[in-house]
């Protein structure tokens, strides 16, 4: 059954606002390593960070109907996520469709096949993540779902959860721990920013971190180098 | 047999650089979605968009020798296409090439295979298309042929033919159908600026295209999103 | 047995520093066409030129620890080489330990797994070699070695070898040959500088390497493009 | 959190058995061609068919200390389905796992990571479906769950629900659906079978489908080969 | 356009066989090592050994209605060679079209794309090889073409050319030459049977082959090896 | 320099022969998961099971000459180990040289690249593990090393080291510590085969490990499903 659902529950803006300044690796660490997309999902161009809310869009192997059904539901601040119900290398998405996105406040796309007209994508500033860059075309025949949960690049999105996207990947937090993983991420942060400051003071991570004794009786044995080696 | 063919006809060079000025992911459409490069070759660099006359290039695994040779065929507005007779990872083409086929007026190189020099190449501003960025060098020991058709990335490419190649892959145009798909590209290019003004302005591809009649009909079901969702 | 070498001859500064000013590409024509990383290493940006001398790291599947104890080895001018002993896609290494070796005049990491914190990296300007760009993060609870022999993306590490890495990929060169190499290497740049001045010229690569007559007698045959071709 | 849920409801015996005589390509194409795994997870022998009940366990990468959590919660006829919480060559399965199962009427593991012991588990006649075979070994350090909701090779699992594989791959069918799956799948064969016959017989599926006038309505043409082709 | 080619010259019946009974690494030999397929393609069990004249069918991206059509294009002798216009992981190809080309005489089928239903297949002894096993379907919504020129995995393929399938891979020989590469087969394989003799008599290759004074030439040295080593 | 390395010492026969009997993950496991061979190395055919001492042979890409030369080198016992300098997909060997090496008691053939002939050398029962299957064919032109330490599929092999292999792929075990591995694998067996015997019998590994109180101080937690889950 095809069906678009209406008006999710989206994650509160300022969360998700405060899981992009934190960026994907250290979201990815505060929720104790989960729900971080394959990383073969890479973006199109370098230096973008985005998050916002998602809008689900599964759709069947080369069609990409459902994604023009798919950008009546985005609203200001929202990600737009796209999942193949097969592997699809096709090129799904492009400048038209970003445009149309833009217009709507929408941040960027997550999508577990391929994409096309990079170039104006990037001059655009429109960020997308994708497994694939293709300029194979898509038909529009088949319905698929919007707003639906699916798996997208090995990961289970719900639609409203936040979503996280930089240079190191894509992860998803789920709506209901947003705000608690937020606390933690930021928590992290400033944790790494204390020990940033000592290692570029010179400091090492083995006495920032106390690892010696844990690391001798484990058995670590230290040697010089003999002479000819 | 090894054969070098001189002279083969060239697509007219108004089409050829009317067809860059369309693209890959344009022409590729216009042209019924088909002689699509595999998507595997990727720019080394991004930004560049040429199109050009082939000059076909087949090599053995692992020996440049052939391109040696066919840079002599090489003319202004040509872009060099090699491909091996079996798989190879190795760096076939690097900036003395480079520097030669710049002196001549080639446009970029496509290749089924590695290419190396790639800071130099930036620097130059000479693009390649190729599966490999590899340092691993070539002999020159055995014989290829040089403007034969051959298959590139899973396209016949004929001597001859416009290749058109940007930051979306690479698309061969057979000559003998080259003007009528620049115009079928142009065409596109013109319905889609105006389309493009529209989902600026806010209107979804819904209306612009007239879909929701047919997504009805094939069953399309909207429905809200449930409270605790 | 997890140990430590500290203090292992290193390769002659003034050798490697020769060594990076002529790439990857050349050195290891220089050296017999031997010793090149699997090109699945990529440096996480564009434009980067070292080389070092190595400190080697054998580290478990998922589990960073060592690279924190060998920061404790390096020194102004090394580069730092992880190989972990069964593949791992994990995010071995961020911005905090880029911090720590930048502090001590560490030129580079390579490493045969993931990477992560990339924008942050690309922004202090310390260049990276990995064969995966990945979030997910690492444990801290299994031995590993440091400055022993490895294979890291397929060549045999000693360390104090030289390391060269750029655009094209990384190559070793151990540190008995590195003199030799870095003179073949600059013989090589002599010739070629020669040759590409030549080219330049429109000087034909048949001709500035004399390869007609061989061309010849293996049997190349040249003739016309038929007119209706 | 790592938790093991106890005692899910299961799909009924008998559709599950249904299921299984119906094979995967059957199953899948009755639930409307969805919750087929990816098929790189491939069986490490030919020949075997199975359904079950699926036990879900979430595990570390390159940690197969839940495995044997899980086995406690195993009953007669259920599968086991792993996956890692990110991607791991590990062989976190062998020969005495397999024999624990075995004992217990396990009929067969599905695993998005490697398995070892393979000629063993091949005499045994357990049937594994994995990604990888890969004798490198798994540690016991971190906790996992066992019988929670997971992400499988692309597929949401939930414990309890029916698992088919055969030498075509593996689809998971929902608990809810599953006997309406089985339904429609045994109406399928039941087509199946009456075209078989006729195909058999020499008919022609342009023929046995109807689909020659709609062929022709879309403009396929019928043409002669040419003499000298 | 859609075009179905009736009745493409085929190679000799005679000449077919043959080049089945040399297998095709012989053949790939004997033609001067061209026109290997993509050794991706893999059979889906080990044993079959075919050659047959090829009818070609070009399909669209998870569509296998054309091969239906195809199926009435075929003759006793002939091998069906498929390819997609842009790559599909789908299992277009089962057990039904199987009973049907069986029924007709033909001898197997080459895809660049999925085949399910694999245990049915290897059964009925109905060989093939394909680039995926995979049970996900495919629809009957788009045009393609019969018994055109296309490329599969890599190589052109005309309609009544010799395909040459083993365990060993695909290999296609085109019809014009393909008396000519089957009696090179055959020398060769006289040439072979009688090294394979003095081989089996424990004579070395080295002999056999009379190279140990190109070896010398060359430099190659033979020391023995050291006492610690 | 090319050398061919006469009359390594090689690992003792008995010992040898004691770790066929373990197989490759019971050798793996005893010394520690260390040189397992990349497991993209498979079996050409399923079943066998060999252990011998290394031939090594450093081959150029494309090129099975050296293969020729290290036959002279075998003895009853050995395993040959070849390796490219680069990449390369070609199909270095084929039933001829199985032939040669068969009558001089060689045992099998380890190699990074391609094997053809292989329905041919599953007939003679001459087991190959190899990274590609490919009638690719290789050329006679360049030389390379026989005998000399190298890496094959990402591990250090030393000439007369002791090579496993079986259906989970390829282990390498150095001379010097060979008796001390072997020792090591068979206490391994020993207390397996006890487990084994446990685990037949219903005993849970939960307790024939003596896991359950370490996985509850590590916070594992069971709870009952829900009615409606």
């Amino acid at each position: 059954m095809s069906v678009v659902v209406r008006n999710p529950r989206r994650t509160e803006r300022a969360v998700v606002d405060g899981l992009a300044a934190c960026g994907v690796s250290t979201v990815h660490e505060a929720q104790g390593r989960t729900n971080l997309l394959d990383p073969a999902l890479r973006p199109i161009y370098a230096g973008a960070r985005v998050a916002g809310t998602a809008v689900t869009v599964s759709v069947p192997p080369g069609d990409n109907w459902m994604i023009h059904v798919a950008v009546e539901q985005c609203q200001e601040g929202d990600v737009l996520v796209v999942a193949p119900t097969s592997p699809s290398e096709a090129g799904y998405f492009g400048d038209l469709l970003a445009t149309s996105l833009a217009a709507r406040g929408v941040r960027g796309l997550v999508i577990d096949a391929g994409c096309r007209d990079v170039a104006d994508l990037t001059r655009m500033g429109f960020p997308v993540w994708s497994r694939h860059v293709s300029a194979y075309g898509t038909v529009k025949e088949t319905l698929g779902s919007v707003n639906v949960p699916l798996v997208c690049a090995g990961q289970l999105v719900q639609p409203g959860d936040a979503v996280v996207a930089d240079d190191d990947g894509v992860v998803v937090v789920p709506r209901a721990t947003a705000s608690q993983v937020l606390e933690a991420a930021r928590a992290r942060e400033t944790k790494e920013a204390a020990a940033r400051e000592r290692y570029a003071a010179g400091e090492l991570g083995l006495d920032v971190n106390a690892m010696r004794d844990r690391l001798t009786s484990k058995g670590l044995t230290y040697v010089d180098a003999e002479d000819d080696q």
